[in-house]
């Protein structure tokens, strides 16, 4: 399929949206993606991995902006094709991947082929299999096979943010904490010993605990400290020897992930814990030059990004990073979800004036 | 089949154990019980409700007892035909229904046949489906369609109870106690209510709890408050919104199951209980002139049944209600389920004792 590079950005979304690409099955988005930048911006140096795009200048420039959004979506629900309500100034587009984020993609992507004498070398990267498990994710698989193509002095992340900088991410760590105990028969209970209440004081702990909230670089990081799951019990007539109640953890940026484990085992001392899933945080960066820049070009305040996003990645790899794009990321995820065409323009403004300048 | 009830109950016992006869499949033994009362009980009245045998004495005494015994077994669990070790008086009956209860059915069906002329009248009830939910209970069935059956001073249920007389039986109560909040997305759990969290004030208070120990005729009663189970939980990065305690408590004879109910719900005061399942205790009942005979031929000091037993049924009709049988309960359901030859002959002349003088 043919995609037109140059058409505005909004009707470019329109377009990406309705070629669906669901995760693992991107081929045919990311065919027409490489093949639109390689007949469109002709200025750019392309690459392939799998359904990972990747294309960059090479104009020698003083810095390097990274920009990257994932081709893949959550499974479609019932929710494409695309359709509109309202017009002009007031046109959204509604459909799987309007936030998340062919709207976000559609703003790279013209850029990629508009501008061909940034101020700064880019790179852009459209990758695959974000939204599943992150041993798929398409930017993984580029930092450990092209790792060059991902070296930069800002990352620019366009994953919904209501065109507004979002910065850093949150870290998130899942731990469980068991209690163990002695199976008996209910009618004589003080032959056991019973796990379910030895949880009460961990579920004490958890409601009296107060979140910190930590600002770094004006923004503010709102922890938290949530059971997500409980399970335990044997029969309705038997004391139970066993319990496990499941913890997420979201940790502010100026903590790494030992760190947060280390507080973890504080919180629940004299309990059995073991991490079962963690990432994590990425600070702000916006003290970087061409983060200055680009909150220049949006001229809003940037907030904290509270979710966990690919800046965390970056961020690992020392390259300050960003999430800005269209699209309200609470939408995400939902059958409802739907964009203002307003904000990919916005979005689309801020990032060539932040390039071009 | 034919059954001989003039041998030794502990060589009955391995008869009937070997006639298999799990609930809802118990015709065949049951018709081996009717006919071998028929043909060798003839001074007994004889009545059958599907796979429930009844006989009974009308010799005008000024006192009946009532036997009960069940004829089904929980699944057999690779653990038949019954097999022996030991000799003589270490002998020792291993396999399904050896415990639960077909050593007990025994003794009755030798004492049925064997003594003429009880000083008390005696009234024999063989039933089906014990093991299974209470609807499908035979002793159940006779209640509602043939009460007058069930009439006496006193209700001896030779479950298995080492031979000791286990008096009464403890209320069993299982209550759901719920907690509701509000999703939300971990990342911004300030805008949920985590249920779970919610609940760890009932688990301390189930932590915290001190069971009462009453003493009812001479027996000591030790209730119990126990969760049996806990679930909660949405999904890895969501705030729950429901929790549910499944909590078992047992409580003492001097207790009806609406104290018991008025008493969960006092200490669960604040969360959201549901009665899920409820049988009623049963007082011990031995201060009944009969009871007090029983324990004379015994022997032995009774003590309090802690389990749950259809002599609770005997108790909600006012007739004083005894466990008085072979074998030892714990081991009652198990692969391992064996009996002592010694507590056979040991129950039987003690019955036999009880109806004679």
């Amino acid at each position: 399929m043919h995609l037109d590079l140059a058409i505005d950005p909004v009707e470019l979304t329109a377009v990406l949206v309705d070629v669906p690409s669901v995760s693992g099955n991107e081929a045919i988005l990311a065919d027409a993606v490489h093949d639109a930048l390689a007949a469109q911006a002709k200025h750019l140096e392309l690459a392939r991995s799998g359904n990972t795009v990747l294309a960059r200048t090479n104009l020698r420039r003083p810095a390097r902006v990274v920009f990257a959004g994932h081709l893949d979506t959550v499974p479609v629900n019932d929710n494409l094709p695309h359709h509109r309500t309202g017009t002009g100034a007031d046109l959204v587009l509604h459909g799987c991947g309007t936030v998340d984020m062919k709207s976000g993609d559609a703003v790279l992507l013209t850029l990629a082929a508009a501008v061909r004498d940034p101020t700064h070398d880019v790179t852009f990267v459209f990758y695959d299999c974000e939204e599943v498990e992150a041993a798929r994710n398409g930017l993984g698989r580029i930092e450990r096979e092209l790792p060059e193509w991902l070296r930069g002095d800002l990352a620019v992340v366009c994953e919904p943010s209501n065109a507004v900088i979002e910065a850093g991410c949150q870290g998130t760590m899942r731990v469980e904490v068991r209690t163990s105990g002695r199976r008996a028969h209910t009618a004589r209970a003080w032959m056991g010993e019973n796990a379910i209440h030895a949880m009460g004081t961990a579920l004490r702990t958890l409601a009296d605990y107060r979140p910190r909230r930590v600002d770094i670089d004006g923004c503010q990081y709102r922890e938290g400290l949530q059971a997500v799951g409980i399970r335990g019990g044997v029969a309705g007539n038997v004391v139970p020897d066993a319990c496990v109640l499941t913890v997420n953890h979201r940790f502010a940026p100026d903590r790494s992930i030992e760190q947060a484990e280390a507080h973890l085992r504080d919180v629940f001392d004299g309990y059995d814990v073991t991490v079962v899933d963690r990432a994590p945080a990425a600070l702000p960066g916006l003290a970087a030059p061409l983060a200055q820049q680009l909150i220049t070009a949006t001229g809003a305040t940037p907030v904290a990004k509270l979710g966990w996003t690919d800046v965390a990645r970056f961020a690992a790899l020392g390259i300050p990073a960003v999430n800005f794009g269209p699209g309200d990321p609470t939408l995400a995820h939902t059958k409802a979800e739907h964009v203002a065409a307003a904000q990919i323009t916005a979005c689309a403004a801020v990032l060539r004036r932040f390039i071009s300048s």
